[in-house]
């Protein structure tokens, strides 16, 4: 393959088989399953969830939503955080299907009304601080959920969760401690709350944990987005193994530097996004595989994207490789973290060579 | 203003006194300003360099180069290595308009013929170490030039340097030094290569030298981009005033953490990329600025982002500018590289209310 610029490639047979995977795990594990499509963005993706059964669906923002209502899902859950801002756009979609929000501050909705009923979960910080109410706050959590149960225009559906420091676990043992202590504290608030507001659900999303845990007592539906392609900090964390990496990034070689150790990309933060990991405790943004057929095999752990600039990706590599790797030449390079190299790249190609649009970048409404 | 997603205003009155003062500065120097359209990506914001006299430009990728092709500009560099997959699109683009390419690799030209003639750039290692020949490896220096002056189908047009080390510099006399010693390089190896090849010109660009060096002796022409808007980077190494940052991200406020110091923002690793800078040793993707009118006025030193995930950023406050900004309320937040967060954002609002759009997301061609 000779490419003129980077291209993120789609193994569709791993991906279906994650897929597959997740949805057997769901019915394992009795619960409805609620896949965050952030990590694909894309109608063609989504499709093959609904082949596979799925009918709910979570996604990170108001375009997000609308994009994915217009290929026909009607079940959305906007998993990120609500202020009185989106209003307009959220009352616009509760008035053609089932949307639910999520609320994060106690002030989220005030001076809002919706035309229609908008179902709502409260968010819940189980630990990785990013956002969600204390779950030891019990005074706040009562005067919220009550507040919201005694609208007219909400439902009040449940407890949503995202504990997103298992990304920080490695291996299941790891991710189980924290899924555990995840699980008692959604299960001890909803049973405190439930006197006063009746029945909630309990929603919990992160790929590690979906992906390794069998303890879902309790829990009504599990969100889990980045499985569909995983990479190389869910193989780190122990999510997945290496062969279930569903997307690597195929590169041009562009420029050799054999008496420095390196070889130069056409590759970079625009394409790769600058998520980073470690390893051996400097930082990655992407690691070698070997090319197999039209799509690509084994990891070559000594050939790593260690450094990016814009458009260049600087290769740490052996000089055999760099040798064998003149300018054309393409190389394939597991990102570090899919979800926002998909974002990063707009569009994926299958290795059957078609391309699969992505939601189109830039603003999406007048906003 | 209230909004329902993160987006990303320009002040067009700061953009133009960027490039009013750049125009002057290349003016001074004697040098031919071709400025790298890699930060704005628009054709709107192009035609005002268009209208201040530029007439050559220098972009970053094959489609960034058909991008402002197709907007009538004839004298375009491709200041990224050249590689034999881009061969096509070059050749299309030679057969309309003024082409150069850049070589980093002895090898780049393999095996490739154009139908009409190229400008060809041998790029220089000044010390940067990102790609580049070595300019003390004279041997391969005088192969590479030979074998492109000797072709029917290139022209060899000259020397092309980016002293990006300049970035880890602080202030104009540190800029300075590394500045001068990229010259003196550049000028020693064009002495050197004259003799074979006849006269080359130079052409060199970072936005730290071009914005602050006074020593253009020599050079024919310069290629800054980044100064169109600047930011946080450039105020950190002394290229600009605060008050020189022409872009800033609005973000929606969506809940707030006064226990821990902390509000939540729409705004993340997809809207301002993930790149950071270090304030008193800690990364920091943002800094707050004050409201001012439809823009915004000084910043707010300890009002910074300082978390990213894909959607969400967490930003460190004081507790009552915390209190003060209810989910719904706008943050308004520098960016600290604004190449990248625009590139992110693929579109940008100016204060006037009008979005102008940018070179489209994902693959540009059949590749």
């Amino acid at each position: 393959m000779s490419l003129s610029e980077p291209v993120l490639l789609l193994d569709t047979a791993r991906a279906k088989r994650n897929l597959d995977a997740m949805c057997a795990r769901a019915r394992l594990a009795g619960t409805r399953l609620r896949p965050h499509f952030k990590t694909h963005q894309s109608h063609v993706v989504g499709r093959w969830f609904r082949d596979a059964g799925v009918s709910a669906i979570a996604v990170s923002s108001p375009a997000m939503a609308e994009y994915f209502a217009a290929d026909g899902w009607d079940d959305i859950t906007l998993a990120f955080p609500f202020h009185p801002g989106m209003r307009d756009r959220i009352d616009a979609l509760a008035a053609r299907l089932r949307i639910g929000i999520t609320l994060a501050d106690a002030d989220a909705l005030a001076g809002v009304a919706f035309g229609a009923p908008v179902d709502v979960w409260l968010k819940i910080d189980v630990g990785s601080h990013r956002t969600g109410f204390d779950p030891d706050d019990l005074h706040t959590l009562q005067r919220v959920a009550s507040a919201v149960a005694g609208r007219t225009d909400t439902r009040l559906r449940g407890l949503l969760a995202h504990a997103g420091h298992t990304y920080g676990a490695r291996g299941s043992g790891a991710i189980a401690r924290i899924h555990e202590q995840a699980l008692a504290r959604l299960r001890t608030l909803r049973e405190r709350l439930a006197a006063g507001v009746g029945p909630l659900e309990l929603s919990v999303g992160d790929t590690p944990a979906c992906s390794t845990q069998a303890d879902w007592a309790g829990v009504d539906e599990m969100r889990p987005g980045n499985f569909i392609y995983y990479d190389l900090v869910q193989w780190q964390v122990g999510s997945c193994g290496v062969q279930d990496i569903a997307v690597a990034m195929a590169c041009p070689v562009v420029a050799r530097h054999p008496a420095r150790g390196e070889l130069v990309v056409h590759g970079g933060a625009v394409h790769f996004s600058r998520d980073s990991m470690a390893i051996d405790g400097r930082p990655v943004f992407g690691m070698a595989v070997a090319p197999d057929g039209a799509g690509w095999g084994a990891p070559l752990p000594d050939v790593t994207l260690h450094r990016l600039s814009q458009e260049h990706g600087i290769v740490r590599a052996p000089e055999a490789f760099i040798r064998a790797h003149p300018p054309g030449s393409t190389l394939y390079l597991l990102p570090v973290h899919s979800c926002l190299t998909a974002d990063a790249m707009g569009a994926v190609r299958t290795l059957d060579g078609e391309t699969l649009a992505m939601m189109p970048r830039g603003p999406s409404a007048p906003a």
